[in-house]
């Protein structure tokens, strides 16, 4: 099968083939050695997927593309604030090589034109025993996930004709916006500009800068995270020439070309995309690459502005916990208690990522619900981060939940466990799992609405077995002979999952949980039974293997029914049978009346 | 209880208050009266829900702001390219004022400037009988939510000062971009900047950008959808006069200043923001607003590259049939072949807007899938929108499907039902529940891999009830002397919700539906019983009312037992007491089993 994307790229790329406008860049020698017809095509997505059509791994220079990542590197090495004392942001509406400096300062209008990148270069710092190239060249790599090398022929060939940049150099000199001589800076600038890439490096450097820095192929962090968002912002601005604004409006997508024929475009959190064919329009700009990101742009609906293209309000769904309860097994008081009392439990799951606008909207929930609740669990299940503005909002609502008698607690937080701790969440508030959560908010309610509840029932003799609540004094005897007795200390695991079922157990002192296995030795906590219950009958009676672990959390004693002696019971005393079956059903349709109430709370 | 939100606006609201910086706007003189006090802060979400501190509901002129707005309604009376070819979209480097026309064309650098704007004014068209500004004041009307009237005071002194704007107007005559006599198109914009708004206006404004062009308070749309993206690519690079590559870098939010104090910012997809403070900066830009701005940005981490804010990849969660089933109870001999061949039958839960970056890897697994599956059903539930670009992928991915022997199905597809239908997708591949999903694709493979699987099965004697497959002969001849006989006509209810439950019903003919109300008349099926089946056990067994409704859907003959009938088993003919009892619990046992493998795929 074919991907309906590899198509979209493939008839965008036979549609442009044929055009021939433009001209290959003559301006530097080499540049001008260029087949016109190369032509490739490259998205790469946010978890590393590249679709590729054509020439996407044929080497050409990077050019000015370049600029947008040295400027990171810049940013990086000095920071904001001085980055922006010795380089502006504002478009010159200016050509590329216009020297475009602010009257008074000298300061370059921007990083993109050359006079601001040869800026940019001269503030990165040589470091560690690199030059600066060498600095330049491992950033770019990174971005790029691969060793980039330098072409020494277009180099030389920058080198020889470049005077216009020297010029550029001393002028800036002159302006004490570099500081030392520019003769290495103009060098540096040349070799940055050599750098080898395809077309396909390209798109990864593109889902670098979409991917918060992280290189999605090499999982490992390209640029500063604190940097990525001021990239992105002149590559908004000042990325396409003089045709910027336009490009805006038009494509709508952070982008940067470079005279290689290579264009480098951004869907912030989305996708990176490369486009190379060597002729350009008289902007300076690959005619190819311009057409394809507007194409794309238009039929894939990638512009940034897009307002579907945003994560939906973090409420999930809402529940209490009078419809979904701990896995625990409670005894019947509790269990209709929490049927009663359980909406004072509200379990709430959220969703997506954690920003200002797709939180805020529960806030609004926590405070209107405040009124009716005791406990509010906040499920992360379905989470994937939550930012700064978020944690702050939410130690505020938690407090102030507090002062009104609210306490909000947390629940599978695995992906944001660790911001949730370091932004000074009391580590009572998180529990592993709503089961944990729930089961500990329905303690709570439960030693306040049953005075006499106690949370481990004592031990009991037959008669408090609800399998036998039926059975006279002479049939309890009977059992109490006959029925097999057995004892297992905490943490002794009574059943294992898949062994074949000959016994159904009667719990008259501790207590058991049932447990699902789960890959690397992890599992999950299914059922909680305790004396007076019974567990084990669904095999039993089915006969099919045990489904699950059942294992003692307390020191447990059991009384046991066999098989056989259960097979007898029907021959001889089937009134008993009868009497014990009767009750095991009810306990079914217990369990399966909570189910469904559990699968509908869930399907809502 | 106090919101974060508003917290963190008063908070910001404290520290700016007294800030004394900047200068209120004094070449019209009627602006010069301006408080320099007032401040208010303004936020409006994607809901309708504004956030309020300060000057809020202060009224004061638009100026410039309308700029923004007024060039959408142009866009919608001329259309993109008509427009483009009269005002450019390039930024100029030059202040709000300059004549900044291109050369050649005479074409003003883009909308945001005087020039631009006035040229924008001239492109409206009058029309139904409207002037110029009866059109604007209604389009911006619609935009606040509310009806904008003008400051006649503010208008007088910005004509009789208007020297400048009336020089450009002239220019733009000259050069043909105005076709009529300008001097009724300036007095226009004259009047478009004295509209009176209020922060909480702008805020509104905003969010109605923010939200694809409807205003979220009315619901209704103020600017046409196709546009929008437009307006907020000129406000991104040219909206904030000569600082609009800083604006840009630092706050990161398409937005557009007015020199009566007012900043109109918007987070695409996600809100609005409105604040009001007359003290203008060098570059006629509020000096409170523009610091607010910035800190909000930062603190509530609105930048628009904010690569989190972005929607979650649309696979929610997968699972097949041999996990999840429809709720038609099934004959056992079928249902065990679904635990066997359900993996034939996919279902993927889709989740947020299905756009191109976050439905791309839904392609990706659907490749992957395709030669284990036979049936795919796509479950909409979660879905919000669906845009062109996926309606279109999804189309082409079914028919390669298809040619792979691959069925694709859809269901839940409410929200986005009409653009599949639109989009050409056949009647017979929606439908209405996954339930009905399944049932259908169950239907399927049953009958492929089951050569004498009848969907309707025949009607029974009771040696093929369920309930009775462990009794003799003598047994079952006792059963049916002494069990009653209902017969119910296609559509009728034989059980209603809250009834007492007194009978339990082994049906012999025909088939049930278990049906749970939902509010207006509608109901969701829980469950469906065929012959030799029983149903009414739960309710029967431990005497709760009925929890649903039960409906023949088809001509329907059951047995009954009684409750006195089942108690004189227990007393006289326990063995057979037994003996039901146990088929009883066996069949709780299957569906709880059932239950348990539901609700782990739906918390998975």
């Amino acid at each position: 099968m074919k991907s309906p994307v590899s198509q979209i790229l493939k008839t965008l790329h036979e549609r442009y083939a044929s055009l021939k406008e433009g001209n290959v860049a003559d301006y530097i020698p080499d540049l001008a050695k260029a087949d016109p017809d190369l032509f490739g095509i490259c998205i790469a997505t946010q978890d590393g997927h590249l679709y590729e059509v054509g020439d996407t791994r044929h080497k050409f220079t990077i050019q000015s593309i370049s600029k947008a990542l040295s400027y990171g590197l810049a940013l990086e090495d000095r920071g904001e604030e001085h980055v922006l004392s010795r380089i502006g942001v504002e478009p010159s509406g200016d050509a590329f090589n216009a020297i475009s400096l602010k009257p008074g300062t000298g300061a370059p209008f921007n990083p993109m034109i050359n006079a601001g990148a040869i800026a940019t270069c001269g503030q990165i710092l040589k470091a560690d025993g690199q030059t600066r190239i060498e600095r330049i060249t491992h950033y770019l790599s990174q971005c790029a996930g691969g060793q980039l090398q330098i072409d020494q022929d277009v180099y030389r060939s920058e080198s020889e004709t470049g005077h216009r940049n020297r010029a550029i150099g001393w002028m800036l000199r002159n302006f004490g916006i570099i500081d030392e001589d520019p003769r290495e800076i103009v060098e540096t600038y040349f070799q940055q500009c050599s750098l080898l890439v395809t077309c396909a490096d390209l798109a990864v450097m593109g889902a670098t800068l979409a991917n918060q820095g992280v290189n999605p192929l090499t999982g490992e962090r390209a640029i500063a995270h604190g940097y990525v968002d001021n990239v992105l912002g002149v590559m908004a601005s000042c990325g396409m020439y003089d045709w910027s604004g336009e490009w805006l409006y038009r494509v709508g997508l952070p982008a940067k070309s470079g005279v290689g024929g290579g264009i480098l475009a951004v869907l912030p959190g989305q996708l990176g995309i490369g486009v190379f064919s060597p002729p350009l329009d008289a902007q300076g700009n690959s005619v190819r690459a311009i057409r394809v990101c507007m194409d794309l742009a238009r039929e894939l609906a990638l512009h940034m502005f897009n307002p579907s293209a945003v994560p939906p309000p973090a409420l999930r769904r809402s529940y209490n916990a009078s419809q979904v309860n701990s896995r625990r097994r409670l005894p019947a008081r509790a269990f209709r208690a929490l049927r009663r009392y359980g909406d004072r439990i509200r379990v709430m799951e959220l969703q997506g990522p954690l920003l200002f606008s797709t939180f805020e909207p529960v806030i609004r929930v926590l405070i209107k619900q405040a009124p009716y609740c005791q406990y509010v669990i906040l499920n992360f299940s379905y989470v994937f981060s939550i930012d700064e503005v978020c944690l702050r909002m939410l130690r505020e609502m938690r407090e102030q939940l507090a002062a009104n008698g609210v306490t909000l607690v947390f629940c599978h937080t695995g992906r944001v466990g660790k911001s949730l701790a370091a932004s000074g969440m009391e580590k009572s508030a998180l529990f592993a799992s709503e089961d944990a959560a729930l089961e500990f908010c329905e303690n709570e309610v439960l030693a306040e609405v049953m005075k006499d509840h106690s949370l481990v029932p004592p031990p009991v003799s037959l008669t408090g077995c609800a399998l036998f609540v039926n059975c006279d004094e002479a049939e309890l005897k009977f059992l109490d002979e006959r029925m097999g007795s057995k004892n297992f200390a905490a943490g002794e695991t009574i059943i294992q999952t898949g062994t074949s079922a000959d016994e159904l157990y009667i719990l008259t002192s501790g207590s058991v949980e049932v447990r699902l296995r789960l890959p690397e030795d992890r599992h999950q906590r299914l059922d909680v039974f305790s004396s007076g219950m019974s567990f084990g009958e669904l095999a039993f009676l089915d006969g099919s293997p045990r489904s699950a672990d059942i294992v003692a959390v307390a020191p447990v004693q059991c009384r046991v029914i066999s098989r056989p002696f259960f097979e007898e019971l029907g021959s001889r005393f089937p009134g008993l049978k009868a009497k014990i079956l009767n009750e095991i059903a009810l306990q079914l349709c217990d369990r399966l009346r909570q189910a469904n109430i559990e699968i509908s709370a869930l399907r809502s």
